[in-house]
């Protein structure tokens, strides 16, 4: 009901899903599902070669698409969303590289793409272990990352900030994100691939 | 992969999958699945009653989404899209009504909303033996059958005869189909709900 975006607005795993979820998040199902994704992604990236001109980009987000957080929502038993204790986890830049995506951000590097993080996570308080955390999980070399500076939905920041690379001339050719927001809106890109997420919803 | 809309374009199901499918399918998840999503349905419809003036309307697909095509494509072993053989078997009207969909959609007028079933199916070759079926299966009091009278694609013509409701007055609140082609493009409703279905792809 999540994936394909029927269930929306939810704000905490329902308490006769929550044993599902970390079932599904913990035993492998969730990574073999993740590697999928990214293998249909970069079946799509070969399609669709880069000009060789360094204006062909792929956007993707970071919580649960680059970075893991399911330690986090491990020990709290996949509750509602906590700012304050998602700052705390988030601020130690620990969270795990999730691999398929590690390989994968390196697969569209190799070919020639221009990589743009970007995530709702805040500048200002999250700014530089986020950056740390992306270096030890194995993201380097992307060529911009993207944070929150204004309070502004996702959607509607994530929008205006593909509307300016767009501007800047980059030609999104796709779109990852583990959130239906990060893959609405405006300039979406010229395809969108949803990795799963089941332990919360951002509208 | 499927109902989140990262694999496109697929003609048949992969061979390594068809077992999982006709697990999926036939075992029970999938009705499950099914009455979920209506379940979801049903609480957002009730959460945006008709307004009582006759112009609150729904959209819902046929194929796979009120009526089920299992037995043919259990019958083929899930293999490629065989426009003849497909005719022949949706002119003998023995689609079952999908049970879920079938309840949700006497929910759906019990609330006093207009109920369009849109497909793609061929109007000339379909249109009698569609709405005998639809009776059968117990679809019986719908606003308007609309099938595909020209060669449109999918997102094209479904965009099209939903301009045209809109035009008329219709409000859509909500679009039901089994792919993600009957819920996007133009009007697609204030909000689209995708019934699961791995066992074919219309673009």
């Amino acid at each position: 009901m999540v994936e394909a975006n029927n269930a929306k607005f939810w704000r905490a795993v329902p308490a006769p899903c929550v044993g599902y979820v970390w079932a599904y998040m913990s035993w492998g199902q969730y990574g073999r599902d993740v590697s999928s994704a990214t293998d249909q992604i970069a079946a799509y990236a070969s399609q669709t070669p880069a000009a060789g001109d360094g204006l062909d980009a792929w956007v993707l987000d970071i919580d649960d698409t680059c970075l893991s957080n399911l330690p986090y929502y491990q020990a709290k038993q996949f509750g509602a969303y906590d700012p304050t204790a998602f700052k705390a986890w988030a601020s130690r830049g620990t969270c795990p590289g999730i691999p398929a995506m590690v390989r994968l951000f390196w697969t569209l590097k190799g070919g020639g793409f221009r990589v743009f993080l970007l995530s709702g996570r805040d500048e200002e308080a999250l700014g530089a272990s986020t950056a740390a955390n992306l270096a030890a999980a194995g993201f380097a070399g992307y060529d911009r990352l993207i944070l929150r500076y204004v309070r502004l939905s996702s959607v509607v920041f994530k929008s205006a900030e593909r509307r300016r690379l767009v501007e800047e001339g980059y030609r999104i050719r796709g779109n990852v994100g583990d959130q239906w927001s990060d893959l609405q809106g405006d300039c979406a890109g010229d395809r969108v691939f949803k990795v799963p997420n089941p332990m919360y919803f951002v509208p």
